[in-house]
């Protein structure tokens, strides 16, 4: 194919069998985003940071995010009280998907905001109502219960959501918000481009997987797991070590790029 | 020392003995400097991908990286035509040091933006006065020359500048122009944090690291050789060879990282 499309900036003609056109199509979708109010600066950073390590990666899903993904996926089907924390990079990438999979868990979604205003939350919900959502928590118009460890607007949480939950999945989480969160004793999964960050080292399952592709692997394997019965999915969830995961996936990225440099 | 400093947003107080203070305070700038137009959206993200990397070196000076700047400043000395490219994050992060570098080599600086606006060349024009400069090319004041390869805005370079240049340090360059700048037979040097972009490939010396660190260490390099004899500096530059040196930088974050989980 040689047709060239225009993606992200008129001076910049991408072609679309670039081996990196996904990626910058979704660097055009958060540009869009951070102009539409649902990022702050500091999320475009965000984003770049997330960039540079799905390089690494070679940009594909490897096999230890797929275990990771299947160990979240039973943990999320056997969980009391489900929530699915949404910030404005997950809002941005993938709304529609965090809908579905909140539906098939029925698991509630819960807005968590780094830098936290009221636009930015009005923004972001809206978002998710329009992907489908009812019941979205983290809003300006419900109670709020502090979580301990943390100040200011980072430490507020729905009491009806993230407050209250057993199972949490909080992607493209901050450290201390993990950390603050393992401490209460919530089982926390994230995803996590950076296999070496705090949270995923603080996480009890962490995907080390670009969210764009983990959400929808993640759909998957809820779909696949859901009628396998509680003691085998307890056991997927026992068997599956994080340190041991991220070991194999920092290893796997040192592994791809040794010795790769040819001019 | 217990004092908290509020950097870059006010909902989050960083302290300063926190070990990512400096990579902070950079953020604070990249993102003031996209508030003043200094910076395309592209630029902010294009940030994040350096802490990524800068994070995985351990956001220090790597022994690559010294080796790498003796040979670039051995060619600098002994270019006929120095031109030194700024673009917008080397003018948000180092202007003042581009400057005394341009001054010490007897180099040109030449204004060359990937989104290139008026009003960016403008302000950064702006801020390189105000550093400093006299004489800044590549602005709209004057002839341009198109270099081959190379389409729309960034193929422009000045006639009295990068176009006829025999030695360019272009710091943070996309991959397109530097390969057509080699092309026209340019001693390129880069500095890109990533040593397994095609910048980084492609240029003939490039320095793995942090602008914020290479700048001042060019700088030094260039003070201890200026009045080291020729034929001493051409076996510095003969005896540097780049897909070595970047080869060495990958093994060292590779080493770095690897088996280093602690939970």
């Amino acid at each position: 194919m040689n047709i060239y499309h225009e993606i992200l900036l008129p001076n910049c003609m991408i072609n679309k069998d670039h081996p990196r056109y996904e990626s910058l199509k979704l660097r055009e979708k958060v540009v869009d985003a951070y102009n539409r109010g649902i990022l702050a600066e500091s999320g475009m950073i965000a984003h770049g940071r997330g960039e540079a390590f799905d390089y690494l990666l070679g940009e594909e899903t490897t096999s230890n995010a797929k275990k990771a993904v299947q160990a979240a996926a039973a943990a999320l089907i056997l969980a009391k009280y489900p929530v699915i924390s949404v910030n404005g990079n997950t809002a941005a990438l993938v709304p529609n998907e965090i809908v579905k999979l909140a539906d098939d868990l029925n698991a509630k979604i819960e807005i968590n905001l780094f830098h936290r205003t009221e636009k930015r939350v009005s923004i972001i919900k809206n978002i998710l109502n329009d992907a489908g959502a009812k019941n979205i928590l983290g809003t300006y118009n419900e109670k709020k219960a502090m979580i301990r460890g943390l100040n200011g607007p980072r430490a507020s949480s729905s009491r009806e959501g993230v407050y209250i939950a057993d199972v949490v999945l909080v992607p493209l989480e901050d450290g201390d918000r993990a950390e603050a969160l393992v401490k209460l004793d919530k089982l926390l999964i994230t995803i996590d481009l950076n296999p070496l960050s705090r949270t995923a080292k603080t996480a009890n399952i962490t995907i080390v997987d670009n969210i764009v592709r983990a959400i929808p692997n993640l759909i998957q394997a809820v779909h696949e797991l859901n009628n396998i019965n509680d003691s085998y999915l307890h056991q997927i969830v026992r068997d599956f070590n994080n340190q041991e995961n991220l070991e194999e996936s920092i290893k796997k990225i040192s592994d791809k790029h040794t010795g790769r440099v040819k001019t």
